[in-house]
């Protein structure tokens, strides 16, 4: 794709920047808001159509004032101005952005001079709230800096309709949806109750980009949004919230769409995925091609994580060698060392990189190894890490493993035994109710219909809301014991699925899904074997082509989508010129 | 003054907006959204030059989301489009506009386009906080849609530099000083740490304006601003923070100045200052002519306020009367019910004020008489009245005061008798502390020298807190017996005052500010007697005469302000042509 084509768009993608951030910590209190700017300005210097975010521009739901005056005074800085801009919104605004009493694009308010158009979805941090059902985003949408879309104010029903926009004679449709939580969404996926519309006009023309921010991985059976409960018309999906950069757009083979992650732009925990290195995206899209070209991030603060396992030092130390806990403790101390060396080699002439890095060392003593005292060993960093007080971080994983299963199991022993008292009862009753709609998927009538009869008693947000908070205290109940790799959790979370048959059920919900898909009137996803590809590569970019479309599944070919759905599949509302 | 004319400029003037007070409330929660908009409204209908806010534009210091989201909408709506500005800015736009990263007036933006600029200064509600220092309004101003001056960020010296504005051949100097406690403001004062910047050029031309949101009545000793205070040389005085609207200037003798105070748009308390009927002003200045015209506002809700002395009614009760309380009762039912008898003939035909008005009825039921059930009293307006559940207060205005003064030196002699805590103690040695400070303003070093010496000793903040902590504390508790109306206040204010000699202490502060100014080189203000009076009438207007300067009193005659503040009482920077 050659640069500044009057057909390509350019678009600068980025998620999670969590603005906010450890704002009052000494020495990180500026990361958030150093990376914004670095964010802002690259878009700037690459002269993009425009920015896309995939949520959590703010890490808390209400950001201090300090924050949001840092993020409105850059994007005043970097995103007004009189760059002209090349591309039109054809669909309607009014739909596209439902927050403020101003429901079109801000670059095209007669009284706002916009240089870059910034587009986004809300997160799960900066969620919707109150009774006005408003976010932090909605301050930067009403004073005209952001736009806000994706935000669907139904909790039943979703209609994701794009924003349509041309360029040239590029047509791009921008689809979002900003955060719901992944339980709710999940069971509207599958109650069939989200709907993409699409134009109608010229369906095979268009590139369709959608941005969503959810669980990607599966922290619980529900918990997630599998890839392939996404409708496959889709070319590319920009996946927030999670936070590891894996920005390079894989291909789902199901579904034939590609999925980029381009993860946060802050470390927000020192877990291993916080550790890749930190990239956004400069996207570029010209008919139905499209190229990804990875942009390192320069101000992130490094972030390096090391696990040791004492066991593994048998040829050093037991736990019978006499003053083993010194020795563990000037192991550690190596090992830090050794990577504060490299963290210094690498920001070797990176002036934007802040000096202090950030360091996690996971020591695992199982075996009978004592922990040592992690105040003193802090204070011998304390000059040169961002986090002297958390560097070291004792873990005892095989026996811990054992205790969870135990405890497990006498919890749900317990239930049925002893002497209830009223929440309990409650709650059996929820648990109950819960198999009930599980168990329901592999009736005729669906998950829909189980929903629904509750939703008739007049007790749809109490019902909603203890499900909801049933399905989250399981979750945080396994993720509290201390267990910290993800395959831990997995298979903690793959144990306790297992008593109520939940894989099995999430499986069919897949299945389900699929489905119904076909019963509106798709094709079977694997028949698409057929497919044109457009490559480009590019100096340190990713290129891939888009998943083309079979014969025959353009036009008219997608228009029955049968069963009372057909009509709402479309995009109904006319095509403007502008 | 003539509408419209070239050379006059016209300024809507409101203070105390309290956008967001009781935004929760069912009833009340909209309006103080509602009559922001008809402030808005009303200066786009009247084509203001430009909207000057008295400060409190927010109740709250950290405004709701619904709040921020409200007024940025409104303003954007109302502020913003095509509107040509017809006055220019010769001062420096980098002193006058110092919280923001875009140091100008938000018209002059490239990127913006204001039709009606609004300038405010904070008010106590919305003062600034936290390390950096940022208010709400400074959100606004980030984003381009307020211009907040008056922002003074030393605690220890102020210097207010005006904005110079010009319009045809009007010039118009706009001084601010936004909120500062009121005691550290008048110790300032006194020790002579505010200065006035002046323009030096053309020095009688200009039209000296000064917005400032403070005490203006006496709430204690030293916690308010004496008037004598502010510098005579300025035309007229936006006095905010005091909530009645008695928005007709009235002139100070002594400064030769006028003072409008427009009182708050939404009544924050059932006192009787809030009762007075609402108004904005619309002010006009053409030359050194000025004349305000009262708005009044349409959408305020109505307030009335009755006093009851059951003691006054013998002829009806007596406390033995039998069934004494039930007749009380039928006559605050027959008295409310007047009101809301009166409040509905004055609203006929006025469509924009709510329905239910507040309503106040205080019941002395001194000598004897017990309260009834108010619960059930309010019960019968629940479908009337705004506020049902606090339509009567009870107060027993005798009795309670000897009580007062009984307690008071109760306090007083068990201070010198018991046996003191730690916490005593330090009280003790601050209430000496005051009373030294105090008293040197009687000896020649003076109150400045007097502080500074404790200054000196490094513990600046924790003493400055500890007396702020003093001085409230004392106010606060005589607030707290439940004396409400202004002369009881005062009453007890000046009973507390006599104990310290304080009331003296405050007259000499008063003549030692006034002798400060005439050795400076200003003239006695008695002795400015010749005025040029420029007269003017409008139908529900007030007209009035500007001060004019006394002859001698232009120039170069005040230039040697003397003593080391001659060279800073002058406005240093260059007047540029636009």
């Amino acid at each position: 794709l050659s640069h500044n084509d009057e057909d390509t768009f350019k678009i600068l993608i980025a998620t999670d920047i969590h603005l906010g951030y450890l704002e009052k910590d000494a020495i990180r209190g500026n990361d958030s808001y150093n990376t914004l700017d670095e964010i802002l300005k690259c878009a700037k210097t690459n002269q993009v159509d425009f920015i896309l975010l995939g949520g959590d521009l703010f890490h808390d739901n209400k950001p201090s004032r300090r924050c949001l005056h840092n993020c409105i005074t850059m994007l005043r800085r970097y995103c007004m101005g009189d760059t002209p801009i090349h591309f039109n919104i054809l669909s309607d605004q009014n739909v596209n952005f439902n927050t403020t009493e101003f429901p079109w694009v801000n670059y095209q308010d007669e009284n706002l001079n916009i240089s870059i158009p910034a587009f986004s979805i809300h997160g799960n941090h900066d969620d919707p709230t109150g009774a006005e059902g408003l976010c932090a985003l909605d301050l930067l949408s009403a004073s005209g800096l952001v736009n806000h879309f994706g935000h669907s104010h139904s909790v039943e029903k979703i209609e994701i309709s794009p924003i349509l926009m041309q360029k040239g004679k590029t047509k791009l449709a921008l689809f979002g949806l900003g955060s719901i939580p992944d339980e709710r969404l999940y069971r509207m996926f599958v109650n069939n109750q989200v709907t993409m519309l699409r134009p109608k006009e010229d369906q095979d023309e268009w590139f369709n980009l959608f941005t969503i921010h959810q669980n990607r991985s599966k922290h619980g059976p529900t918990n997630y949004i599998p890839e392939q409960f996404l409708d496959d018309f889709i070319d590319l999906v920009v996946w927030g919230h999670e936070h590891e950069c894996l920005i390079a757009p894989t291909r789902n083979e199901q579904q034939l769409f590609y999925v980029t992650q381009p993860g946060s732009s802050v470390a927000t925990s020192l877990s291993p995925g916080e550790a890749t290195k930190k990239h956004i995206g400069l996207l570029r899209v010209k008919g139905r091609k499209m190229n990804l070209e990875k942009i390192p991030l320069k101000t992130v603060r490094q972030f390096f994580i090391q696990d040791v396992v004492l066991a593994d030092y048998q040829d050093q130390f037991t736990p019978d060698t006499p003053q083993v806990t010194k020795k563990v403790e000037d192991l550690c101390y190596a090992k830090v060392t050794e990577m504060l060396e490299e963290a210094e080699r690498e920001r070797l002439g990176c002036l934007l990189t802040p000096e202090k890095p950030l360091i996690r060392l996971r020591v695992d003593y199982s075996g009978g190894f004592e922990a040592f005292n992690t105040s003193r060993f802090s204070q011998k960093f304390v000059e040169r890490v961002a986090n002297p007080k958390d560097i070291i971080h004792f873990l005892r994983r095989r026996e811990q493993k054992e205790d969870i299963k135990g405890q497990t199991e006498a919890k749900y022993t317990a239930h049925s035994v002893e002497g209830l008292r009223v929440e309990d009862l409650v709650k059996q009753y929820f648990e109950a109710t819960e198999q009930t709609v599980q168990l329901s998927l592999l009736t005729e009538k669906g998950m829909g219909k189980a929903i629904q009869e509750f939703v008739d008693k007049d007790e749809k947000d109490a019902i909603e809301e203890l499900i909801t908070y049933q399905l989250e205290k399981t979750q945080r109940h396994l993720q509290a014991r201390g267990v910290t790799t993800e395959q831990d959790i997995d298979a903690e979370v793959r144990a306790a699925a297992c008593m109520g048959n939940r894989a099995e059920e999430v499986n069919v919900a897949i299945n389900r899904a699929k489905a119904l898909r076909l019963e509106r009137g798709d094709e079977p996803v694997d028949a698409d074997l057929s497919r044109e590809l457009a490559l480009d590569s590019d100096e340190d970019s990713v290129p891939f082509p888009p998943p083309a479309r079979g014969r025959g599944r353009g036009g008219r070919g997608r228009g029955g989508r049968g069963r009372g759905r057909g009509e709402l599949s479309y995009y109904l509302s006319q095509i403007k010129a502008h």
